[in-house]
């Protein structure tokens, strides 16, 4: 295939592969996405007559069929095709001859790329959010079987009040929930039509449709004015980007607390040994690798915001080539986070309270007689927790 | 003052220096809310039967009271009071007498500071928000005096498509209006009541009504269930530094243009002298050390959220001190995006575009050539594009 | 192949899957630098009589053989294997035998994997520093075929002073040799002999020398005690990440540079065909996307760097499977800064100054014209700036 | 004072305070650096005839007469100086007369404070150093009084092999003393002189003697060409952050396991009541503040190298007002890692571990059996492991 844009001049082999990177890695999760999108444009084109029915039809069912052959992995982008627009088009061409070439009309890959990649960000987000309450209802499970097994409850790791496993996993549990809310929220951004915007600056002598492509495809609105549109670059992908971080931020510090209770010296939890794994060299120990990664992947998370939202810093507006460096940290994070809420789902169900090793001192409960103290003698807390204090000293 | 945990053991006092750190100064800007929290944390408790008529009446005046001397300037914290809460405690005991020593019944410092800074940040949010709105309404009135100003739509910063001044300032006003509904959105995670989970495993003992405080306070729930409120220290205030980094960062690239059309060789625009700065060793320079400023202040924010998610990560769940560390990064860089919004909005209304220096290429209108070509003929973009390319390579 | 540490119980495989990651494919750049450490550690055991001549010798045939056949790319690391250390183990194992399973004394994966990681970041950074190098020798190129064209000196990207396409090419020819010291400096982390150190804890029972390893290694030092070996962990990749970003900082100031001359506006540069892209919409435009993604390139480092640093932050002493994570960022870090001196290279060496689009405004002498007058009469600079100061105003 | 720049245009109230900032804050700790770096300026003026003898003792005793006072508090910069060379200026006029203007001669704000500030760097580095290997002491003494205690060496937080409190405080200490050497390497970026480059192009029409001020200030080097003063700016900034959020890692960690040591579970340390705080709520509890306050420290380091990598990325060259906001997180995260290592060096010393309460599992010892039955017997590691993972399990 010849690039769209190659007007006969020698491409520069180095260039070409600098310039494109890992596109036709990146874009294979958005064909399909594409190909969506690809067929509203198409459609509104004919619905505003500027292409034929006919045209439409072989376009519409091209696209279909290309997707079809790329789900069932029948073809794959490939370095000559740069992008996911670039392996569309010239495989559409070959199938259904020239009419393919009409599909360009009143679109630039600067708005196709964005519509393709915000449908993407829309049904990612709703399925981390379903991901993130799956985790949630596991802590449920938990609390469920073992609810009532007293824990303390630490402050600056130290046993402070009364707590169980149900207010530890319920804890978990809320936040988590509050994380999957905020994977929704967060696609508000996603959620405008970038169609007709074209480079940035509309189809000036192209009659378009804008709400007919934003109605085809879901979008809750269009985004106007057209300069809008490459200006919010990275704002949907930083959202994204920052919710996850909450979120693994959250699985994070639930691996910390596991780790800690997994410790031989507090050995609160038993693990499945299905769920650790051995040493190379000391024969007697099983290891939580799972929540030692899942501890850590946070610093992805927060790796790739920093990136994401340095990539677009101080650049003049305008579409610029920078943006192509958006994807890579998006996607790899977002596989991330899915994984790692596939696997706290699996790893949490295996996870066993041991209340045989968890005692909870008699000191737990002064917070509760200097309140209780307070409230019936009707003194100053202060003066009843200091009542409590003196006598907490004078048992040591 | 002697400190509340303080049972006669002397104490360290650069320990006490080095973990009370910069909380004093702070925390100033919590003493009016932090007022607020107890006030409603004494109704409360009245309106629960644990305290008296009389004593409520005198706490919340001396309160009260206390915040009107705080608003005129008449005390600060200083380091023995460590926090807002030690000052106000301290005073209003030294104020009302031994009554005032009743307001900790069923509190603790974790949940009450946190009460203080959510209703901060849902002020400040709305406030920054504002903000945003008040630049974008400077933007529009840039667009009300010089709209139709053609200027160059670029890509790669290249002139590529016709554009204008409203357009320009439209996307820019656009965006920003984006970021304000982010601001307000992000407060959803401010807007839980925190009151009643006390160090976080609630106040056992003492029968508080969370929704009375929750009601009295204007918060949208109550965090459920107590072990999530300290679980989720960090997030509504990393939201709110997130949303400031996608505003800071409009504004940054805002600034970028500026810069670019205010070098000699572009000279789009013209600046007051009231507003660039001269230089020390060059006579003939103005230079628009503003736009300097603004186009990286999105560096502090993006500094300050990764300090924050770096706070709380791996951290085992519980109330811990690292958690202090929160605000500095908060509150430096709230003041940067209220300084940095009154600034833009102060500057831009100085901006004036030169409209005599502005010249449009008539390539600009090789895409609508094109496009209109392929619409009024009927043949694929694609042909069009290259009958007009092959023109423009005669042409030069 | 069964997993050394597996003692027969069913693994679970979407555990492995999760904690295996892609080290399997990370791993393959380590293969060499494996082979060549485990060479080391086989001999020393020979030396200190822990390994029969006849072994000692199969085994180094073994893995020379083995090391050659993935040279050719006749194997890779696959899922199964886990990581390098398991392929290499295995195949030793099938090719040798069982004396294959006498590499492992007095040695932990988590030694191993250091001693091939260090030795692999040693040969990197000297690359990348040649590579740096290379880049500034370009610029000395481009500064002596056209050093003597006059360019305006820019500050606050205002023509400040005269200067020259000499001084301009000479600054960043001199930070990017700053940067290759750096990436060479960087390495002292890396340049310690962690073999002996095992798990971190010492190999109790073997009497090892890790002077023998260290000597045949080139390794500077030997690290003590065994336990700083894990706690430095992170630190040496840290030091390279950070080293990398400076250099992609530097090469994205001069990308931002050039990206500003070739504006129309300012026409300072001309690239040649080769070295642009075309525009998918536009047919008149050739955009410079080389230099568009070096500017954003820093973006990956300083992404990367956050990650790492938080990967390791806050983690108890001892081997950690979070640090499995440190590969990814540093690897895909090391390959682009590869790519970006590679390309700049190569790009720079098409970069063709327009003297005649250059002028420079008389304006430009005015801090020499007051600096002169200062010295000559004898006068303090400010007055002699405040001379010719009012003297430019007069002309205007 | 009027500003040097100031040609009598009224000045924006608001401008001023924006683009001033909080320098003349930030600029007192630099007053003494500029005061040097100006008298050696001066006497290069005399050295080379551009200044007579008697300017020259009189600047030269004015500048160290404010240095001198400023020294014992007797003035502070405020914001109508707007920063450390504003301040210096107008008093030195005030104090010797108009000869004082005289200073300015061949010389910007832009090198000038670049001098000022390398010469603060090096001499912090040193100190910060200094103060790093204090705390290795420390670390070094507790050894010494404990070092034979038996402590568990762990992986995955999991009894490994046995290890020993020496073994545990010589692995931070190795690091502690690595971060030394990089804090002191790091200065090799600012340990160039950058007097003689004045607003980054040279002082046209002025003979400076570079070498000169080089040597008077001590500097290794003298910075060439011109262009590249300003274009390094931010590295050595960033190279010092860089080794300070290494260094705040290696103490975070240290906290870690110290907390990880004092939770009641594990009860391996105690420490003075001195040093640790008390609860509002909790009468029995004592918490680690401290040692939770380092853990988080290194987030602040983390947040200020990513500010300050911000703010420099891709800027075109030559001075840029942005550079301003390098100070900033530069000075707090020093005066952080300053009364971090002096609150370590004090608390550490008050840390006594409790061989009581610590006992080592015989299956620590597994690896040295599985490692003497291997050597002994001359059978592979990985048959000597299996065999007594064997006899482990049947003990179970």
């Amino acid at each position: 295939m010849t690039r769209l844009w190659d007007k006969g001049a020698p491409l520069d082999e180095r260039i070409l592969r600098f310039t494109a990177g890992d596109d036709h890695l990146l874009d294979e999760r958005l064909v399909a996405y594409d190909v969506r999108a690809s067929i509203a444009h198409v459609k509104m084109l004919n619905g505003q007559g500027l292409l034929r029915d006919a045209d439409c039809e072989a376009i519409c069912n091209g696209l279909t069929e290309l997707a079809d052959q790329h789900a069932r992995g029948e073809w794959a982008i490939d370095l000559q095709d740069e992008d996911v627009h670039g392996a569309l088009e010239s495989r559409l061409m070959a199938l259904i001859g020239p009419a393919g070439a009409r599909v360009h009309l009143g679109r630039s890959r600067n708005d196709q790329v964005l519509a393709a990649l915000r449908l993407y960000l829309k049904d990612t987000a709703v399925s981390l959010a379903d991901g993130a309450v799956a985790v949630a209802e596991t802590l449920d499970d938990l609390a469920g079987r073992q609810g009532d097994v007293a824990l303390p409850g630490y402050t600056h790791m130290q046993p402070a009040m009364p707590s169980s496993v149900r207010l530890w996993a319920g804890g978990f549990a809320t936040e988590l929930r509050d994380d999957a809310l905020g994977l929704r929220e967060a696609m508000r951004r996603a959620d405008m039509n970038p169609l007709g915007s074209a480079a940035g600056f509309g189809a000036p002598g192209v009659p378009l449709d804008r709400e007919a492509t934003r109605a085809a495809l879901g979008f809750a609105s269009t985004q106007e004015p057209v300069t809008a549109v490459q200006l919010s670059r990275g704002k949907a992908e930083a959202a994204l980007l920052f919710e996850i971080a909450l979120l693994l931020g959250d699985l994070g510090r639930l691996a910390s607390d596991l780790l800690l209770f997994y410790t031989d010296e507090f050995s609160f939890v038993s693990l499945p040994d299905a769920m650790t794994t051995g040493s190379s060299i000391m024969p007697q120990k099983r290891n939580p690798d799972v929540f030692e990664l899942v501890r850590s992947a946070q610093a992805v998370a927060v790796g790739a915001l920093t990136e994401t939202l340095a990539i677009t810093a101080k650049l003049p507006s305008g579409y610029q080539r920078d943006l192509q460096r958006l994807k890579a940290p998006l996607f790899r994070t977002i596989d991330l986070a899915d994984d790692t809420l596939g696997i706290m789902a699996h790893a949490l169900s295996g996870v066993v309270f041991r209340p045989e090793n968890i005692a909870l001192s008699d000191d737990l409960h002064a917070a509760r007689r200097a309140s209780t103290l307070a409230v019936n003698e009707g003194i100053p807390f202060r003066e009843a927790y200091r009542r409590v204090a003196d006598f907490l000293d004078g048992d040591t």
